[in-house]
């Protein structure tokens, strides 16, 4: 079992867990089925029968299609392991007894290559998927090993892996390759960490030094498949699957923004496994690059759906805008192993920031709803009619043909527990990263400590922490570091031990606090919450001349179905006046800002006119701002985060 | 001849003249032989020459190719006209007899189909070009027969046209088919004018009434092909070529741009011709359409390159524009034909405004660089590094492999005159479209009369007519309508009839003035120029809070060799007090615009923050604008029409 145990109790976030336990687990098991009407087929589950020798047929979906199952499994994992539910274990290890059945004699695992392809198998690691969804199977076997301690699908992963690591690697008669899609790599650091074997360590260090080496695998692989390809036309293009370049040596984030980020998060476990400081260096400057010159307001990452991709520095358009869902996840898990490495609360600022936005967003309240690519300004028409804007969907969809998403969200909430706190081996320091109700239990010094957490964020910034030490009258010592967010703005906050107010050292943006603390001690860390507009660096084209509203960690965005359209009509007023108030019943009750802005006045306007002399007739509106993560739950309407001032 | 003649004598068109006659011909010739170093080859002469037995080779370059020999003779045979010169007609008619050399014995002429496809002709009217590549042929062979009086081009076209006539129409064993790109109908018309012979009028209104009829000709042919197609991918789009509806019914600009604007030329001559109400209807709704609601403010239209084509109403983005040098072009023939149909200023001034401002930005100073996308937005660094904008070039090109643009803007300026004035075949009616310095000579009543205009625009707005009526003493009654341009906002302008003041009615936008004219009558209009800041209509989100500098008919933009960058931080003072100065050394001598701005003050920013609190920290600046048309002739930079106000 860990020695550290989270649990969540929240108010804002157990409507979530619920929706993931209740809806979203079930709904995307159908969905694996191919039960949803109207909705494109997974075929996942149907892959894994054929592949099984339980039905015959073509193979079907994308040729990854193995890792949709593999999430789902992950996720149901992490429900299991904070809500035990029988029934749903009992699909689960049938669905994982399928997977045995798949698994050919010698470990190797994928239902395309077994159904479609036989004895294609590892000839195009470029595209095919193979090691990506390795990675996903060894991802859920160590979850559901954590959850269940039923060990069925970690054996299936290691006799797998154990085939990959004869296969790849440097001694003579191996490949000495690895996957156009990362993933692979920080799923064997956690199958690593749950067989405590040094060779899948190894493994996946060996993927990360070899990436980006030169000749290029993929260049001499596609020459030797006589330069076919599956989907991408031409040479392969080393920059989209940051194989440019050794990983070390990379410069700035470029590429597939889901590789990329699955990538870093990668490099970042293992630059903190082996102390390398190359490759910390790498994951700082790479980090630095997609945080500070390539993600949105709202956490997004990724400029355009040409390649899912970034672009370049500060090239952030709102309409074209991919911000898949998957990569700001990924994001959030390069964040969390970031903040492993060294607890800096610029990491927490960035996966807070994702997580209530852009990640949160994707799913609708239904919880059978997601957007694939999250926007930031929204017009139907041009999703409908322009094709520059085809990818950019005013309503979540049931379910893709590609749907990586769906279940990178199930997952991720489903275990969000773990990315709450940073809790030393030795249980001395404890960092505080989101604020989130929650319970946090750990050792120190032979002491059981449990720390509670009441929070009331998004809404409310008054945060109660009550130290429980049962078992310990002398009481224990450990730091206790609060980090401050970047929303806050206020100077430093007010923290109370017992209702006294106590001074702190703040140490890479966290308030940090070292004592002995007592049974029932009871901190009281106060982050009053301000609306406050927002501007980006003038850098950032699209964004010239316009604010964003924030509150507390959540993105607004205006919405047709409150302000009317076109948005684009709509600005601020010098002095908004932005007000605020909880409105219970809309969207499920949230706090909804208000504020003084103009429209222009489009009644001078001959209907077919398209230019005349500049005559500034406003008209003064009160406009009404959501929370982002709401958005897109009414009407199908245009909506946009950022408002011109 | 002609009964009405025209040249041109004007400071500023002179220019353009002359560098199409000394350069851009001669360049385009050399081009057409693929004698052009680092640009992309033509193929074009190489083409004939295999298709005439000279050579031997493989078909080079687009299906369309021939087309870019056609404008080029087109475009040689205005110049020829109204410059005689022995040495280019020399190389005009070898140039013809080649292309007599290629054409079969049936009258068929293409060299795709000869070299390539022998067989295959009229198999894929959707997408192969055969009766598009005709019509340039046919409006070659006009323009040359008209400019030398020699037959031979026009001999070829009629035996290509007459075999076209025998192949498509609704009798027993022809095709009910037209091409996938208009062009033939348009030139039809033409080779009716200059033969006399009506079946080509007929067959011209054939192509028209047969497009959009159902079953659609292009789906049932892409069945007969097996579902093959040359580019596109899957099942025709009919709105793509203009064809998911009878032409009559089409309620709004649709599908590729140029083919558009070419059909609607086409439509306009014989709604005009015909007398056909539904189809000048059906010219008037596209044109409001188009000119309303699709056309950027420089004349510009087609807001995607996917398709080159136009999206929907208002969706003018200014970055990922495609706004093709082909589609204004085509505009400027569509609007004079609308002209044609009625005398309404508002085409002029569309002609105008496409003319002064896309179509002529679109070559270099130097006449050997060209834009195919003529952006209203350019940053630079997003062209190379976005796939999005990979369109959106920051430097004019020496070539194209697809090279339609470049010998379309010859072809339309060495016949510009043709453009500036419309005269009722009874020499009774003189409209003034355009004001460039010129001579036009009609007759009335068996007077000879002779208008000569001068003018100074695009800087200056004071034009002068004079009248010369040297044989006919008592005078000649006739109506002269001057058009009151869009861009004049002070109300009437003031006209003078030999140094009086002299009232006038308004009709359709144009100053009339009915009377007995008498040698040396001068005439004086007076339309001082003034800069003004443009607003565009609301519905128009991409323009949403900006304004555009225009002056006269030239639309103005901001080049960072000005202003440096972003440009998005620069906005306009609220009072801006613009100034106009002459600058004679800059871009060959051009009015610049400067007027009060400020700029946001990146000081403030640490290099890697993306977002911060709002603080609109401006600093005062003067910022300079230059004509549009000439923007990209110093280092490459960025670029922006619309400034934030």
């Amino acid at each position: 079992m860990k020695q550290i145990q989270t649990s969540i109790q929240d108010h804002f976030w157990n409507e979530y867990s619920k929706l993931v336990r209740d809806t979203v687990i079930p709904y995307q098991w159908e969905a694996l089925n191919d039960r949803i009407q109207d909705a494109e087929p997974s075929y996942s589950i149907r892959n894994f029968r054929i592949a099984a020798g339980l039905e015959t047929g073509e193979f079907g979906g994308w040729i990854f299609q193995d890792s949709d199952l593999y999430k789902w499994l992950e996720a149901v994992a992490y429900s299991l392991e904070r809500h035990p539910d029988p029934e749903l274990e009992t699909i689960a290890d049938e669905a994982i007894d399928l997977i045995g059945q798949a698994q050919r004699e010698n470990g190797y695992l994928n239902t395309y290559f077994t159904i479609q392809e036989p004895g294609k198998e590892w000839t195009n690691l470029y595209e095919a998927h193979e090691l990506y969804c390795a990675g996903h199977l060894f991802e859920a076997a160590v979850a559901y090993y954590e959850a269940t301690g039923k060990r069925k699908l970690l054996d299936i992963s290691c006799r797998f892996a154990d085939l990959i690591a004869s296969l790849f690697g440097t001694n003579p008669g191996q490949m000495k390759a690895y996957c156009g899609h990362p993933e692979v790599e920080l799923a064997l650091v956690k199958l690593y960490h749950a067989t405590g074997e040094e060779r899948y360590l190894n493994l996946s260090l060996y993927f990360i030094d070899e990436r980006g080496s030169k000749p290029s695998y993929f260049l001499e692989e596609w020459e030797r498949r006589g330069r076919t390809t599956i989907w991408a036309q031409g040479e392969p293009n080393l920059e989209v699957y940051q194989s440019h370049l050794p990983v070390r040596e990379q410069p700035v984030a470029v590429g597939h923004s889901v590789r990329a980020v699955y990538l870093y998060t990668a490099m970042a476990d293992l630059a903190r496994l082996t102390g390398d400081s190359k490759l910390r260096e790498a994951c700082e400057r790479l980090w630095a690059n997609t945080t500070g010159k390539q993600m949105y307001i709202t956490g997004g990452i990724g400029a355009t759906h040409l390649g899912e991709a970034f672009t370049f520095d500060h090239d952030l358009p709102n309409d074209t805008v991919y911000a898949e869902t998957c990569a700001s996840i990924g994001l959030i898990f390069w964040a969390r192993r970031m903040l492993q490495l060294e607890a800096k609360s610029e990491y927490a600022d960035v996966m807070e920031r994702a997580l209530y936005n852009n990640v949160l967003g994707s799913m609708a309240k239904d919880g059978k709803h997601f957007f694939y690519v999250n926007p930031l300004e929204v017009w139907p028409e041009a999703s409908s009619k322009s094709p520059d804007r085809f990818h950019v969907k005013p309503v979540r969809q049931k379910w893709f043909g590609c749907s990586c998403c769906p279940p990178n969200v199930a997952r991720l909430i489903s275990s969000l527990d773990e990315y709450i706190y940073g809790v030393s081996e030795d249980g001395r320091t404890v960092h505080v990263h989101l604020y989130i109700g929650s319970e946090v239990s750990f050792e120190t010094e032979g002491r059981k400590v449990t720390l509670s957490q009441q929070s009331e964020l998004p809404w409310n910034g008054q945060i109660t922490f009550t130290v429980s030490l049962t078992d310990s009258p002398d009481g224990a010592e450990f730091d206790l570091s609060l980090r401050i967010p970047n929303w806050y703005n206020n100077g430093r906050p007010t923290l109370k031990i017992n209702g006294e107010i106590q001074q702190y050292r703040i140490e890479q943006g966290y308030a940090k606090i070292d004592r002995t603390w007592k049974d029932n001690d009871q901190v009281e860390w106060l982050l009053p919450i301000e609306t406050t507009l927002i501007a980006a660096n003038p850098l950032i084209r699209a964004d010239a001349g316009k604010a964003a509203i924030q509150r507390g960690p959540l993105v607004y965005c205006l919405e047709e179905a409150d302000n009317g359209k076109p948005l684009a009509s709509l600005s601020l007023a010098d002095q908004p006046s932005l007000t605020e108030r909880l409105v219970p019943d809309l969207l499920g009750g949230c706090v909804v800002v208000e504020g003084d802005g103009y429209v222009t006045d489009n009644a001078g306007w001959e209907a077919g006119m398209p230019y005349r002399v500049l005559n500034k007739q406003l008209k003064s509106i009160r406009f009404k701002a959501v929370p982002y993560y709401l958005w897109g739950n009414r009407e199908p309407g245009e909506m946009s985060v950022w408002l011109r001032y």
